[in-house]
């Protein structure tokens, strides 16, 4: 097998997937906020682009996407499809493992993929402002990016904790030109009656989402973006799926068991959604692994119902599997995906049993993104480093049954700029 | 004009481009260190792995690049080359700007590219370890990661300031599973020597140069690797000129002016060189800028003559721009750029007038890498944003006179490693 596989543009797909279009059944819809019946898409108006929000209801199976869009896609696009010929040798199992790695876009991770798409709708419709939340930094960093090559405004309410804690993330923002805000402020209501309960208050992505969303829906001029959950953020991830099903074509593999890590959900769809039916819409005869840390464990141990997004309730209520509107996760916790909640169509697959999900321990996370780098060369986020952690698993399982089973990886993102974190956890070494 | 070019595999070379081959004079050859006469490339073996000095020594116009080692390139080469068509609008200048971006490789800059054909040639002759220095960073983690990739030990000299200034570049080389000794370190004679001047030494290249060289030559099973000034080390960085010519002739394009940033300079001859001759060997009707911080003001204030790459005067004397082998650069100074010689290639053709350098403020180059991330959404080294700030002069003395030129701009690196720098500067904004 060679180790790289095609990277021709061939492989760039000129519309997005969407997996609606081919499930016997959907996920209850989402409630509106307000009257708890079924949610008019009006009512989201106020707070995304329109664009955004006939992405978001569309039962299309496939989307355009923009030319504006796809020209800048095309500057990282297709990303790099690797076989992870190293990693398979030191770990001594028959199985066949690639890695699809977003890394190599503008931010560092597959958040640039939505931030782009939602930076050009808005900018299309005349939006002079994005109001959006971060926690690890990932993906506001990428809307900031996103945001100055489409000419937009960014302000990025970024959860306190981070905001002390990860200062390069911050400074990468500001130069982006985007404002940062700690979360909570006293700019918002949201924040300050989080403020009310003590000026230390580490924030959380919940608290940080009602910042932005009641920012947006207050302000002239501003609309709000979201970097995971929603329906049309993973539609616009299926880039990664789309070309990493048409680069195993070519070389004629096809995976039995795709693994992502998870915290809203879109990182995995992303990479799974396309994978899940062949071209006809037939379901695939393959296993789906969703992988979330132990420290946030929506899907193995959060309830499945309706909640809101945000802390405050000014969301829509998403039927999803949620640890509660209000959780902060433990500071320990190092990496990204501390999201209580998930998107309501990962959450139907693990509802069903389409999509596997697990919980891991961030020491063991940490040592697998170690081995990782010491085998492929790429220093993975923290995020993607629960997705390896699995597939070692998986292929040590293998190891021992002698199974040759093909597995992909999804890769989200470097890790350039969460070294202090490894460092922190002793992850860098003695 | 596309924005982005072509990054069509037929792009990237197979082999290397030797400029000696097509130059009237060569610079004044190396001295023994020993006998101050003429070297015997013999003298180098004990140094540098055999394959590597007979790249050192070639006179071929073309030098094969391993087949292993462009397996590994086809990773991540081609690199972009881009059309700044935003910072060209944001300029108002009629001069037309194209970038090439080594900020993909997996280190984050062109060091990349070297370490791989290092660690390749060292590890098939059998080199156990290979031992360096580094001072921002840059070249100690290409080299740890290329040994990780090829199965070599790596023990980095890190500059002592850098060392305690930079945890996080030292933590990724340590991930990648190098060893990295702060310099001056009590390892060495060198090293021993510099601290008996007082524990609080800063350190420098040249000395951490003479302790990695003090090790190799002692050590068995082990070689030193040098990220920069080499005829061998430039050789392997023609990769990018060669693409870069490639590139453009496929949009019909043709450079009126190169420009690169030089602390060593294997970054700007990477570019340049195979730009200064057309196929059959004729100069080419283009200028060349070398650049460089005022703080290391090596070509525009260094002397040239005979000077020893290293403190301690270990390594051959090399005919060069040179501000002495004592030479420590002010400590405001934050970015790479920090050497006090230069390749004698680069200094032969500054001496003929073939390349022009100028040095520039530390702050007027930060500022420009803040204008490119606004236009361009890169973040750039701060040694490439050294480059970046004379294209910009030059673009705005265009504006003036109404030339529209062609500039190729060298993009060594991103940034994202050096954001603690941008921030320390107040270069990450208000």
């Amino acid at each position: 097998m060679e180790r790289f596989l095609s990277r021709h543009e061939k492989h760039l797909p000129n519309h997005f997937y969407n997996l609606k279009a081919d499930l016997e059944t959907l996920p209850p819809p989402p409630l509106s906020p307000v009257t708890h019946g079924p949610l008019d898409p009006q009512e989201l108006l106020p707070i995304f682009p329109a664009g955004l929000v006939a992405h978001e209801v569309s039962r299309a199976r496939s989307v355009p996407i923009p030319p504006a869009v796809l020209a800048i896609m095309a500057q990282y696009r297709p990303t790099p499809l690797v076989y992870a010929s190293e990693l398979r040798r030191r770990l001594g199992t028959p199985a066949h493992i690639f890695y699809k790695y977003e890394g190599v876009s503008p931010s560092g991770s597959h958040k640039s993929n939505t931030a782009l798409v939602q930076a050009h709708l808005a900018a299309a419709e005349g939006v002079e402002t994005l109001v959006t939340e971060t926690g690890a930094g990932q993906w506001g960093s990428a809307l900031a990016l996103a945001g100055q090559a489409l000419g937009l405004r960014i302000h990025v309410y970024m959860v306190g904790s981070s905001f002390h804690q990860k200062p390069e993330r911050r400074a990468l923002m500001e130069m982006a030109g985007a404002e940062v805000t700690a979360s909570p402020s006293g700019r918002t209501r949201a924040g300050r009656a989080c403020l009310g309960e003590g000026p230390d208050h580490p924030g959380s992505l919940g608290i940080a989402i009602a910042e932005a969303v009641e920012e947006a829906v207050g302000t002239s001029g501003a609309k709000y973006a979201l970097g995971s959950v929603l329906d049309s953020v993973l539609l616009h991830q299926s880039v990664i799926g789309l070309e990493a099903r048409s680069q195993l074509a070519e070389v004629g593999a096809s995976p039995d068991l795709v693994v992502g890590c998870v915290g809203g959900g879109s990182n995995f769809a992303g990479l799974a959604f396309p994978l899940l039916h062949d071209p006809l819409g037939r379901q695939a005869k393959c296993e789906f692994l969703a992988v979330e840390p132990a420290a946030c464990p929506t899907l193995t141990r959060g309830r499945l119902g309706y909640d809101h997004g945000d802390s405050a309730g000014l969301t829509p209520l998403l039927f999803m599997h949620s640890l509660g509107k209000g959780f902060v996760p433990p500071p320990l916790h190092a990496g990204g995906l501390r999201y209580h909640g998930m998107s309501p169509l990962v959450s139907h697959l693990v509802a069903q049993g389409r999509v596997k999900a697990v919980a891991l321990e961030q020491d063991r996370v940490f040592a697998a993104a170690r081995l990782f780098l010491s085998c492929e060369g790429i220093l993975p986020a923290p995020e993607s480093a629960h997705a390896i952690a699995a597939v070692i698993d998986e292929a040590l399982r293998c190891r021992e049954t002698g199974e040759a089973r093909t597995i992909l990886l999804g890769l989200s993102g470097h890790g350039l700029l969460d070294l202090a974190s490894y460092r922190a956890s002793g992850g860098a070494g003695s």
